[in-house]
C-alpha cells in the first residue's frame, strides 16, 4: 500500500504505522545487501518516525533552503534508519533502497556520506556528528540568525568518545539551544554492553553537569517522544536539549530484541521474512512532515565571550597588509592580518582558536569581528568540528592552533575530507625552530598527516607577503587546506603584491651556471638562501626554490631545476624525514620520470630537545651550514 | 640556607616555607632561562609543597621502585614547578635549574620529558597526563596489585579536552580509588579566562557525575590541602578522587596575582628580583616526604567486565598458531591468535581495545587472559593512552582497533613517541578492501601517520604465519609499532615458521629473467602475485616483493630488485599515494642513489563509496590488472 500524508493529518497512530515500515525497511535494505546495521536502525526507528512526521522541519525538495532544519545521524552505522526515512519522504525509491544500499556506484552508501543531497556531514566515525552539530548550531544562532533547529540521533556507545563531551561543553557554553541530542540508549554496543548500560540516570546526570537540558523518555513510546520533541523544539532558553532515550536494540522483532551478537549484521533472508511479517509487512507510506515558515535573520544576540580582561594587543588595520622586504615578520604574526583583512572584504569568513589565539594571531581577528570569532579553548576535536559545521552553512571558517595539536583532530580532518566541506586550518610554531618549549610543542608529523588527506591542500609560506597571498587562496580553496606557520620572525624576502598561485614556487636565487638545487619552505627556505650565499663565497653557484606550495607541489619547477643542476637537489624541512617536503619533491621528480636524480634530503630525524630555534636546526641538521655541507658533496667539492 | 629535614619532622609551617621556595625556584629558573610558565607554577606551588612532604610516598634515590606513588603534571608547561620540587627532593641542583632549564642538551627540557628519571610520561601536550594516569593505575590496582597511587596535577583550561572526561570515566569503570587528580583551577588559561573560570561547583558536578569523588579545596590552605590528601590518598572505596583546588595564578607576587596577560612569560629581572623579595627570598632547603612502604602484590581484584552476554566465539587455543598454505585467514584474525599465543608465553603482555575486539579479535586474548584485558569502551584516546601508562610499569601492552580509528589518537601516539614508551598498535580493516562500510571506516592515512612518528616500525602482514610471527617481533620492538591488518580472508602464502625480521622483505615470486618488480603488501601482495601470473601469461616474467615491513624498509632488497629488472617497478598499496608504501620505496631507492629508476606508484587517488572489496580494489586501480597493465607499459608492451 502507499498513501501520502500531509503534515497537519499525521496522527500518532500513523506514526506508529511510520516507525514500523522504518523497521522493515531497515530489515529489508540490510538483508538485501548483505550488510548493515539493523537492529541499531530498529532502536531508533520510533525517535524518527515522530520527529519527521511531526517536529522536523525541512523542505525535502528544497534541501539547500536556508531555514530547514538540520538532521544529522551521529550514530552513521544506522544508516538503514536514515535511508528508511529517505525512502518514507519519498525522496528515495524503494528500488533504490533494495538495490543501491551498500553497493558500488551508488549513493546510498554503508555510512551516509553528503553525495546525498540531505546528508549535512558524514558520519561513521563515532563521536562526531554531535560535534559537527554544534558548528551548525553555532551558525545558526549567531551567523544565520534563523530559527531552524539541528537534531542530531546519537548513540549510547559513542557517548563514551571525549568528543561528545567537548561537543556538551561548548554547546552549553554557546548557549545552543536550537540543538537536540537524540540519545537512542540501546545499552548494547558492537562487542556488547555499554560501560553504563542503560544507567539513565547516570547519563542525565552527566549531561546536566555539561549544561544540557535533559529529557528522559521511554524510546518506545510515541506520545512521550512527541511530548519531548515539542518541548525541546521550541528552543527557548539557553541550553542544548538532550531527548535521553531508553531503547531496545531489534525493537520489533523478537528473535533479536535487546539480544547480544546482532550488531552490524544484516539478518539472513528466512530471519528477515519473520521480522517483517512481525513487523506487519511490507509499507510504502509516503509522509512529509511540517515545512519550515519562512524567516529573516533575527537580531545578533549576545555571544559570550572571555575576551583576555588586559584587551589584548592593539587592533591592526583592516587593509590588505604589506610588508616590507627585508623587515622581520612572523608568519603567524602575517595570518592574523591577513584573516582580519579578508575578513574585512569577506563577510562569510569566520574564525575559531583553541585557547592560543595570542600565539596563532587569531585574537587579531577576534578583535575586530568579535561576532564572527568562535573561541573554542582547548579542545581541538570540537575546533575542528565546529568549522565543518560551520562550513556546512557556507561560511568560510578558518581554524587555528599549534600545528602540533592538529594531531589531536585528524580524525577530524580524514573526516572533513568525506564530508566535502572546506576546512581553512592554520598550524602555527611548526618545527624544532620554536626552540625552548620543546618536543610537545613542535609539529614534526603535520604536513605527513595533512599531506595523505584526500584532496588536501598544503601551503608553508616563508614571509609575510606570502602568508598574506597565501591566506587569501585559502579563502577560493574548496576542500582541507592547511597553512604551516612560523614561530619566529624572519625578513620579508618578497615585495608587496607578488603572487602566489597555489600548485605554485618561486625560484629565489638562480644563475646561468648553477650547479646544485637547494630547496626549502617556512624556516628552511631561510637556510637554504643563507647555504646559497656561503657557496657562492666558494664559487659554487647554487639555485634556490621556495616550494610553498607542498600539496598541490609545482612538479614543472622541480624537473627544470634538476635539469638545470644536473639532477643535484638538496631539500632541507624542519619536520620528520617522512611524508613532508622532502617526499613531496621526490614524489613529484619521480613521478615526472626524472633520471639522474642526485637527490639529498635533510629533515629532523633525531629527537629534539630544547634549545634557541638556531641551536635546534643546526642539531638537527636542516640549517645552512648543513645545507651547504650536503650540496658541496652533490658537486663533489 | 640549606636545612634538610626528614619525613615525619616536616610541619605545615616547614612547608609553607617549602611553598615560598618552589614558587622563588619557579621565577628564577623561568626568568634565568628567558622562558618558561611563572604563574602556572606559582598557583600550584601550596599544592606541590603539601603533596611531597607529607603524601608523596617515594623514594627519590630509587625512582624505579616498583612500590612508589607517581608523579605525573598533565599540566605540563609547569615544569619549573616540577623542577623545583626535584631541587627540594635534592635531585636536581641549584646550578642546573639555573643553568639547565629549557637550555640546549640539558635535561629539564621545556615541558617534562622521561629524560628525567622521575618523569613517566612526557606531557605538554594538555589533556594527556590524566588519561597516562589512568593507565598506571590501572596497572598498579589490576596487575602489580601494589599500594601505590597516580597523583596527576592537571590544569583548568585543559579539562575542556575530551580526553580528560574519557579519563574520568575509565577510572571510576576500573574503580581507580588508587588515582588522585589534582585540578589547579586558576581560573586564567593562555588568552584570558577559561570557559568555567573559578565555578567550582560546576567543575565538580561534572566529576561527580563521572564517577569521581571530589574534594574542594582553597588550594593555597595548606591544612585543608593536607586533610583532602589524607583523604584522598587512603584510597578507600572505589572511585578515583579530585582534589579540586581554587587557585590563584601567580600567586605569592601581588603585581601578577590573579592578572591575565601573564600566562607562560617569565618575569623580567627586576621583576623577578622583587617577586623574590615579596616571597622571601632565596632557600635551599632539601625536604624528602614518606618513603613506601615495601609489599608484596595483594589479591586479585575483581575487574569490571561487560564481556558479550553470548560468550563470544570459541577460545582458540594457545599454541603459536600454524596456518596452511593456501588456506585463507583474515590477518585481523591471525593478529588474535598470535596475541593469544604471546600471552600464554608472556604474562607482561596485555591488550586494549576500543569496543570493537570482535573486529580486531582482541576478544581472543579476553577471553584467555580476561585479568589482562582492558576494554577501553569507544574512546581511542584512552586506548593508547592507558597503553601508555601500562608501558610506564612495563607491561607489554597491545592496543587495537580499526585501524581508521587510530587517528583518532594522533597527538597520543606523537606524544608516545615523546615518552618513549613502547606501544604496540593493531589497525584492522585497513583500506578499501574492506567494501561495504565505505570511506568511513577505511585507513587510508594510517601508513603516512605512523611512518611519521619517530622511531616508530610500520609492519604490514598479507598471510596468517607472516602476522603471526610480526605480532611475536612487536613484543621485542621498542618505541612504537603498528600493524596493520586486513578485513578480508586471503590465501596463506608461507609456511609456518617462516621466519620475518623487521626491516625484512620476502622475494615471493622470481626468476633469472624478471622484467619488471611488482611490490605489494597486505591485500596488494595477492593482487601483485596475481597480476604476476597474468604477465607470465603474457610472457612476461615479474618479480614479486613483499614488504610487509614499510619502516624500517629493506633497501638492500629494493636496490636488488631494480638492479635486476632494469630500474622497472610498479608499487600497489591499499592507501592514499602520500606517505605510505610508495613513499617507503622511493625514499629508500634515492637514498641509496640508485638511477634510472622508472617507478610506477598505484594508490587510491579518489575517494571511494561502498562496494565490494573487489568492486573497489579494481576501481581505485590498485588490482591485478591494474598492476599488470602498469607493469606492461614499464616494460614497452
Amino acid at each position: 500500500m502507499t498513501t501520502t500524508h500531509s503534515a497537519s493529518a499525521i496522527g500518532l497512530d500513523t506514526v506508529a504505522e511510520l516507525a514500523a515500515q522504518l523497521r522493515v525497511d531497515s530489515v529489508r535494505s540490510s538483508t538485501s545487501a548483505g550488510s548493515g546495521h539493523p537492529t541499531s536502525s530498529m532502536s531508533a526507528a520510533d525517535l524518527l518516525a515522530v520527529l519527521m512526521t511531526r517536529h522536523l522541519r525541512y523542505d525535502w525538495d528544497q534541501p539547500g533552503l536556508p531555514v530547514n532544519d538540520h538532521l544529522i545521524f551521529s550514530k552513521g552505522h544506522a544508516s538503514p534508519l536514515l535511508y528508511s526515512v529517505y525512502k518514507a519522504a519519498g525522496v528515495v525509491s524503494q528500488e533504490e533502497l533494495m538495490t543501491g544500499y551498500r553497493r558500488f556506484g551508488q549513493r546510498l552508501e554503508g555510512h551516509p556520506t553528503p553525495v546525498l543531497p540531505w546528508v549535512d556531514v558524514a558520519t561513521g566515525s563515532l563521536g562526531q556528528g554531535l560535534p559537527d552539530g554544534v558548528g551548525v548550531a553555532l551558525a545558526g544562532r549567531y551567523l544565520d540568525r534563523l530559527p531552524y533547529r539541528v537534531w542530531v540521533l546519537c548513540g549510547d556507545s559513542e557517548l563514551a568518545e571525549g568528543s561528545i563531551w567537548e561537543a556538551f561543553d561548548k554547546a552549553s557554553y554557546y548557549q545552543l539551544s536550537n540543538l537536540i541530542a537524540i540519545a537512542d540508549v540501546n545499552r548494547l554496543g558492537q562487542r556488547g554492553p555499554t560501560d553504563l548500560g542503560w544507567d539513565l540516570p547516570d547519563y542525565a546526570r552527566r549531561m546536566e553537569a555539561f549544561g544540557a537540558r535533559v529529557l528522559t523518555v521511554d524510546g518506545h513510546d510515541l506520545d512521550a517522544i512527541d511530548k519531548a520533541m515539542t518541548l525541546a523544539g521550541e528552543t527557548a532558553g539557553h541550553q542544548p536539549t538532550v531527548i535521553l532515550a531508553k531503547t531496545i536494540k531489534g525493537k520489533g522483532f523478537s528473535e533479536v530484541e535487546n539480544k547480544d551478537g546482532w550488531h552490524g549484521k544484516p539478518f539472513p533472508p528466512d530471519m528477515a521474512e519473520r521480522a517483517i511479517a512481525e513487523l506487519g509487512g511490507i509499507r510504502n507510506n509516503v509522509l512529509r512532515g511540517p515545512k519550515p515558515e519562512p524567516a529573516q535573520p533575527g537580531p545578533v544576540p549576545d555571544k559570550p565571550t572571555t575576551l583576555p580582561v588586559s584587551g589584548g594587543r592593539p587592533t591592526p588595520g583592516k587593509a590588505t597588509p604589506r610588508y616590507e622586504v627585508g623587515a622581520k615578520v612572523a608568519t603567524r604574526k602575517a595570518y592574523g592580518d591577513a584573516l582580519v583583512a579578508l575578513g574585512a572584504r569577506d563577510a562569510q569568513v569566520v574564525a575559531l582558536d583553541g585557547e592560543v589565539s595570542n600565539s596563532t594571531f587569531a585574537d587579531e581577528f577576534e578583535q575586530n569581528f568579535p561576532e564572527r570569532y568562535f573561541e573554542m579553548f582547548i579542545a581541538e576535536q570540537q575546533l575542528v568540528a565546529a568549522a565543518t559545521g560551520l562550513s556546512v552553512r557556507g561560511y568560510r571558517a578558518f581554524a587555528s592552533t599549534f600545528a602540533a595539536f592538529f594531531t589531536r583532530a585528524y580524525d577530524f580532518i580524514r573526516m572533513g575530507a568525506i564530508s566535502g566541506v572546506d576546512l581553512r586550518l592554520a598550524g602555527s610554531h611548526a618545527g624544532v625552530e620554536i626552540g625552548a618549549d620543546g618536543p610537545s610543542q613542535m609539529a614534526l608529523e603535520d604536513l605527513a598527516m595533512m599531506r595523505a588527506v584526500h584532496g588536501s591542500t598544503v601551503l608553508y609560506p616563508s614571509d609575510g607577503t606570502s602568508t598574506a597571498a597565501l591566506v587569501d587562496a585559502m579563502a577560493e580553496t574548496p576542500g582541507i587546506s592547511y597553512l604551516r606557520t612560523t614561530r619566529g620572525g624572519f625578513p620579508g624576502l618578497y615585495p608587496a603584491g607578488e603572487s602566489f598561485p597555489v600548485g605554485g614556487s618561486k625560484l629565489v636565487r638562480s644563475s646561468d651556471d648553477d650547479q646544485v638545487t637547494l630547496i626549502g619552505a617556512g624556516v628552511t627556505l631561510h637556510e637554504a638562501l643563507a647555504a646559497a650565499e656561503i657557496l657562492h663565497g666558494e664559487g659554487i653557484a647554487a639555485r634556490v626554490i621556495d616550494l610553498y606550495s607542498v600539496k598541490p607541489v609545482d612538479a614543472d619547477a622541480l624537473v627544470a631545476a634538476a635539469d638545470a643542476t644536473g639532477g643535484r637537489i638538496v631539500v632541507a624541512e624542519d619536520h620528520h624525514p617522512e611524508g613532508g617536503l622532502g617526499s613531496a619533491v621526490a614524489d613529484a621528480l619521480l613521478a615526472a620520470g626524472q633520471q639522474n636524480l642526485r637527490l639529498t634530503r635533510l629533515a629532523v630525524s633525531g629527537m629534539p630537545g630544547s634549545g634557541t630555534g638556531d641551536e635546534l636546526l643546526a642539531w638537527a641538521g636542516i640549517d645552512a651550514s648543513h645545507i651547504a655541507a650536503a650540496a658541496r658533496t652533490l658537486v663533489g667539492r
